[in-house]
């Protein structure tokens, strides 16, 4: 039997189990031209957020009564196509089922060469690629600098950290956990960082983090922590603005001060991005992500929970802050 | 006699008439390399407001019991210099004084040419630059796009809206009266304009007023008027922030709907600026300018205002939309 994981309710506010629905089917059979996949990893982010209310947003909502989709490792199991063979493992945005087919259409082969698929789903793959880009394309830090990340522990802020501090820059991270302050210095080696949950006066705090003022911020949560980076910006600052999950679960619009003043007196660009408005520059990302990984100057966390059926309360678990780096689910 | 303003108070929100002091001092005589000069044209503008307070920002803040700055054209009435001659028309950032001392610095020589000397306070001076260099060095309009303005019928609105059909594109202006929705449609060439003190539904009727989509917001004014802009992007759009009027005489942060999550999923750039970020742009900017109005493809409005004494009246008057374009008191 094959299990599935259907979008039952579309959430209102936060997201709850009930909102999701598991069915059972047959294991389907590759027809000509197919691949019959076997799911091993699936990755659970907080974009899926996102598409599971009925807007117009940069990637189509999910369906009711329909499979979610996210990124996933799988096997190939059976193969009646030339371009893929059986015992192949693949990396694609496919359906939370088991087993499912596949016309090879937006799958990528992935080699196991260190045993570890999970990371092409993070460091190899869409957050490595979006803490890659996003800062280098907008951010564009120099030496020298300060550069800020929100989110700081997560899948892509603990690799945009990293890559500030190998491009020489001075790296504070913002975090909710005295524990992942205490990861982040060490093994993520950023220069301070900042528990926002326990900080009085948090604009004061990374003011103290950031003698020099704050070059870049890599957003990755809107709300009032970015209100509080924001006002120690440089001027001619730039902000990555790559997530807002301190907002996604918000039923209206959410408020709070406006930030169009301290951005124009401070002549500051904030640019919105989806890794895939760079899609041009994954080669080169990935070369340069995968040299910084076999030369040990980039390392990555994963959070990883076993089981199918584990899959809706660990993506419900992002909202809470449960994960260290990038949330995996082990099938 | 020799009239001065000085900063007597700092406002709290709007500022009053009282918060000016007029004051008399001996008209001065100029010593060795200085100039005489008599204020012919006084500019007043929205960011003056600003440099009221007691902030760090783009520019140091007015002192209190000194005299307030901003651009002004003087003739030389006499001079201890070779660089200057009597006779001579300079524009600057100059004191609010019937006449003042200068040594040259920071004053530029103007040709009284159509006698018209005020245009180098709006369309060839300040406001001119700031509509080209904030439009095409950060809106980037492409021929076919639409460009929105808010302020559109003020001193830079009106020739963002201008250059905007010079470039192409589709402009459609935000403004405060049924008189000056008329004003931009005929005398600037606007396709469009909104007033937005009489639209219900402001996200709507700029939502009509561009079908395509919002390519380019030119922000003047931040506040509500810029969320209801910011509704309606398109992907990829550009926000040159050039001011926030609408929020200048606010006394605590002011707050709203965070513009976060459309900046995100629109992947849309803002990027405050102040036009001497450009002034590297200064030269081939007054250039075109100049050549645009000798063409007769650039027209100018000004508001001008008559009496040394007026001042202080007629800078109030900017933040109740009494303008037509550039605001100007004539000495």
């Amino acid at each position: 039997m094959n299990k599935v994981i259907l979008l039952d309710k579309r959430p209102l506010g936060k997201p709850l189990l009930s909102d999701f629905k598991f069915d059972v089917e047959e294991v389907p059979v590759p027809g000509e031209g197919q691949l019959l996949l076997k799911t091993l990893y699936v990755s659970v982010d907080p974009y899926l957020r996102g598409r599971m209310n009925d807007n117009r947003s940069y990637i189509p909502p999910f369906q009711l009564t329909k499979p979610i989709q996210s990124g996933i490792i799988a096997e190939v199991v059976s193969s009646n196509r030339t371009d893929f063979k059986s015992g192949d493992f693949v990396s694609g945005i496919l359906e939370w089922k088991e087993y499912q087919l596949s016309e090879g259409k937006g799958i990528t082969r992935v080699d196991d060469i260190a045993g570890n698929l999970s990371k092409y789903l993070g460091i190899l793959g869409m957050t490595g690629l979006t803490a890659y880009c996003g800062l280098t394309e907008i951010g564009v830090p120099k030496a020298g600098e300060t550069i800020v990340v929100s989110g700081a522990a997560g899948a892509v802020g603990s690799v945009v950290g990293q890559i500030g501090k190998i491009l020489g820059c001075r790296v504070v991270g913002i975090t909710g956990t005295d524990e992942k302050v205490q990861l982040l210095k060490t093994k993520f080696k950023f220069d301070q960082a900042v528990n926002y949950k326990t900080e009085e006066n948090l604009k004061d705090a990374i003011g103290n983090a950031c003698p020099l003022g704050v070059d870049v911020y890599f957003d990755n949560v809107g709300g009032d922590i970015s209100y509080a980076v924001l006002e120690n910006l440089n001027k001619y600052a730039r902000i990555p603005l790559c997530g807002t999950i301190s907002l996604y679960n918000e039923v209206k619009p959410p408020s709070g001060p406006r930030i169009q003043p301290l951005l124009l007196v401070k002549s500051s660009l904030m640019r919105g991005f989806i890794i895939s408005d760079f899609s041009d520059k994954f080669p080169q990302a990935i070369r340069q992500l995968m040299n910084w990984l076999n030369e040990g100057k980039l390392t990555f966390s994963e959070t990883i929970v076993d089981g199918f059926d584990n899959i809706p309360q660990t993506f419900l678990d992002l909202f809470e802050g449960k994960n260290e780096g990038k949330m995996i689910v082990k099938i």
